[in-house]
């Protein structure tokens, strides 16, 4: 074994002891359970002898605690009835398990599944054969379903039990929920671990709380077939792979290539689950991923097309960082397999919701329904408002001719303050408009959708917050403008428009004005214009509305992290305006200066 | 910041470009979705405008991925309509927005969903913006529900999306499946944002696939405040807490007994919403041990009794190894919430499986149900086959004698081939076992339930792989007595009952003659029993088969751990016997010699 580096997995602190706390916990969150504390047990309140309901096959599992949901997230309708938890990774007692028999006794008989770990095999046959002693009607089936140790080397141990174990708590529990016999819920038990295979690899060993965690594995190492238990796997590897790669490596595993570990053929005519199971420390995005690559390799080199997928973390190692793949043949584990899937259960360990057999069909080619992208954003129908295409590109060339103008300026401010893009962020969005202009892409002859084609190329153009705000205030005043019922664009529509406009911005932003942002230009602009001031007066009150923002404090946008003698470094021209504000005015100014007013 | 020390986070090797086929592996386990690729869309097939159902407000939401399930496995029926996933950590596009606002746009409206982070609100606001100039009906709610900045400091750019939006995301989903209208969907949405506060903690930041890991948090320190996409929070603190510590340190922050920090007041005659959030990395053991922490000390200590309590993930940061609290009062928030919030949704993201609101009356007083403990698993009714007590005693001791003597042997051969304890527990189950007859407490006049008590103490006493093996042996061979009807113990009751009892054996360990284990001397044993040649020919095929083990290769259990020259250092006397078959028989010639055979 390698010690190339100690890795540190940081641990809430714990003696480990919460494995009781962590039933009441999950009994809290579904109603329905009952905990027996002292035993560690949690059962379905309706399984108890004295609940009044009709008897059914009743199962019974459990194990060292550290794999959950499993088991105790698998009692509930149409799964288990009762748990018993062990410690971390440390079987029950004979008595926990004993009083999980006893807590769901029912006279049609209990099933007890076990993962084929011989601690969890002895604890478990002992009170089967007790409670068979004290005369009740007991079957035990053994889960083994790992593959990592081929047939030749594992034949006297067995497969271990891993994620299959999920499946034959769900499926099993259906079939007793069905109404069928102990031998014949066994039956359906057993069929389904004879019928499943299961591969984890994992990047990292899990941290057991309480304990110190140890790596065995180096830092560029991962391990295939490695166990639920911090168990070594039988095969290290490095560099780290991509999750395709390890795909690529695992499947081979699991269907057999290799005939030593060739526990289950599948055939690609056949009825395959697959579930892909978290061993508890991959992200939901990574699992989601995995699921996708697995599937797409599945069919495409295997031409098996799982009839029905499942992913999330069943049978998990505490936090281990990887997933282990699980298949299982159902047309081979027998007739009524899929529709036992598809049962639904209250157990939240199973977190697939209920769908219908009906409603899987549309994965039956092994293609994911989709839709096309939409092609454009952009406002197909004429506003109406009709406007002059030269007048308007002219009075936009002006404005960006300003912007161009004052660009050092507001660069040099922005420097001081910000992360100096204000001005060039500008700059970026007069080019593309210019180009834009230029290339005759706007239209410009029509007010509402010129102003939106503007929107557009200043949002792609400039990007970031500014550029948002920018193209939310235009989008917002396209509308207005569409809204005005003007046959023609002329200052009175813009009156209404524009402070339709400011308020449909102020829902994005809290700045307002004396916040050291554009909307100390913004605001004056349109409340001059909307005094009826006419656009002279307006954009010289957005520019004397930017010229105070030299007078405040910092609280909005990146101004707000400037120290107080930063700013006094421009007391000489009056002390540092927003370079956004700045902008802004200039730009305003530019555009209604080209307008003729 | 300091950086005592460099923590490496194992990755699988990835360029971060996994959100597309994310959402593919989201619609593979859950049929009725369906994807828009490029513009990484994923929407209810059933919400489309041309699916022929009935319209309701359709809701959308999305964000940056690295969140999941927020935001695409919240897409079902009862909760959103669509999703748009950004990249990692970033906002969508407008474009991609306005897409997921297409794919589901309806005659009655669309509530968007988003959570209150600049870029986010940028873009979601710019699409509402552009879908409503394109004569959409849209209703925006941003979630704000963190609590880690206080009201003084974040008064203008307001407080995080954080767990809130997953109970968003749920309740206006119900609200939208119940009929309502846009204004009231959103009236809905927004007052769950309103009456919720959250605050997450964290021990570490997380892997972001395709990013190096960097680490600004020291060895043994921890974060509380910490955002979803590695942002730092409002305090660091060390040493690692536990999880009471931790608890204790979140809940007044949430509970606003700091009046900066009172975002939502809390009464003990409300209704209130639990959410524990697990933020990716923690193990499902420790976030349930949390869930019961919290539980407890919000009733105990605040006199808060959730009203309904969930966990799982739900907003995640990656593997963010850390949790989030969520409070929600329902009571402030409107009187159907709760009806809201038990609505069946089929979106994978929402964890809980539908439970009316009669089931969660169980959990009204802040007690989770609990039964008693199993007193004792023993069988209190007689069997029938008396045993005379003072001879069934003597044989017992004899036997005990003989393993008392034969110890030191079978120690050594253990310290050689396996790690020495073999002898010990024996010596220890005889001891206690001595101890109990002395003390008169075990059975002797019934032959089956003092065979079964014999069964208990060896169990409890020895422990272990082989303390469980005799114990299960013992306890069928007491099933085998109890079942043969005889009046009184004889060697015929044996008979059957050994083989009886070593059939059930044989379902829990798969060792048989010739593995060299205990088996070897067991099973001749019980076949010269039954062959009819009697107790001392019996006991004497156990020594020779015993005897055997000398020149078997290891099999299973811990001789199949020793290399072939370790073994031959006892050519002397033979080889290494297992110490296991030696003990055992030693055991039995013990106990058939004081029979008077």
């Amino acid at each position: 074994m390698s010690h190339k580096q100690s890795m540190s997995h940081k641990q809430f602190k714990s003696d480990g002891n919460i494995v009781a706390q962590y039933l009441f916990g999950l009994a809290r969150s579904n109603p329905g359970l009952t905990v027996i504390k002292h035993d560690r047990v949690i059962f379905r309140t309706a399984s108890a002898p004295d609940s009044g309901n009709a008897p059914k096959v009743t199962l019974v599992s459990g194990g060292g605690s550290g794999h959950e949901p499993t088991h105790a997230g698998f009692v509930g309708e149409g799964a288990l009835d009762a748990a018993a938890a062990g410690a971390i990774f440390a079987s029950p007692s004979t008595k926990q398990i004993f009083s999980a028999l006893k807590a769901v006794e029912s006279p049609k008989g209990t099933l007890i599944i076990v993962k084929n770990y011989t601690g969890d095999i002895i604890h478990f046959g002992l009170a089967a054969e007790r409670a068979k002693a004290a005369g009740m009607n007991i079957e035990l089936v053994a889960v083994g379903d790992d593959v990592s140790v081929g047939k030749s080397k594992g034949s006297l141990v067995g497969r271990r039990g891993l994620g299959a174990t999920a499946l034959v708590h769900k499926i099993a529990g259906a079939a007793a929920s069905h109404g069928l016999d102990l031998s014949e819920v066994a039956k359906v038990a057993q069929s389904v671990v004879d019928n499943s295979v299961t591969i984890n690899a994992s990047l990292d060993h899990c941290s057991v709380p309480g304990h110190k965690s140890e790596n065995i594995l180096g830092e560029d190492e991962y391990e295939i077939g490695m166990g639920i238990h911090n168990e070594s796997g039988t095969q290290k590897s490095s560099p780290l792979p991509s999750i395709p790669e390890l795909v690529a490596q695992l499947l081979p595993l699991l269907l057999g290539v290799d005939e030593d570990r060739s526990y289950v053929k599948f055939d690609s005519k056949d009825d395959v689950v697959l579930m892909v199971n978290n061993m508890g420390g991959m992200s939901n995005l990574e699992l989601g991923y995995a699921t996708e690559v697995i599937s797409e390799k599945l069919i495409e080199k295997y031409h098996i097309i799982p009839k029905r997928t499942i992913t999330g973390a069943f049978v998990t190692a505490l936090n281990g960082p990887g997933f282990g793949i699980t298949l299982l043949n159902a047309s081979k584990a027998g007739s009524h397999i899929i529709q036992y899937f598809d049962y639904p259960t209250t157990a939240s360990g199973w977190n697939q919701t209920y769908h219908a057999a009906e409603d899987w069909k549309v994965l039956a080619d092994g293609k994911v329904p989709t839709a096309p992208s939409i092609e454009t954003v952009k406002n197909k129908k004429s506003s109406g408002v009709t406007a002059d295409y030269d007048t308007f590109a002219k009075i936009l060339l002006a404005g960006i001719a300003r912007i161009n103008e004052v660009e050092p300026k507001v660069t040099w401010y922005d420097t001081i303050a910000g992360d100096g893009d204000c001005g060039t962020t500008l700059v970026s969005g007069g080019k593309a408009l210019t180009e834009a202009i230029e290339n005759h892409s706007l239209r410009l002859d029509d007010a509402a959708r010129g102003i939106e084609d503007v929107a557009h190329i200043v949002e792609d153009s400039m990007g970031g917050t500014s550029g948002g705000l920018y193209s939310i205030y235009l989008s917002a005043l396209a509308k207005g403008v569409d809204d005005s019922g003007d046959k023609k664009l002329t200052v009175e529509t813009f009156k209404e428009a524009s402070q339709f406009a400011l308020e449909a911005l102020y829902k994005y932003t809290r700045a307002r004005p004396g916040y050291r942002t554009l909307i100390d230009a913004l605001q004056p602009f349109v409340e001059t214009l909307n005094a009826g001031k006419g656009p002279r007066a307006a954009a010289q009150a957005a520019i004397e509305g930017a010229e105070k923002t030299r007078k405040m404090d910092a609280l909005v946008g990146r101004a707000s992290y400037v120290a107080k003698e930063e700013l006094s470094k421009l007391d000489g021209e009056g002390g540092l305006p927003d370079p956004g504000a700045i902008g802004l005015a200039a730009l305003l100014d530019g555009l209604v200066g080209a307008a003729g007013y």
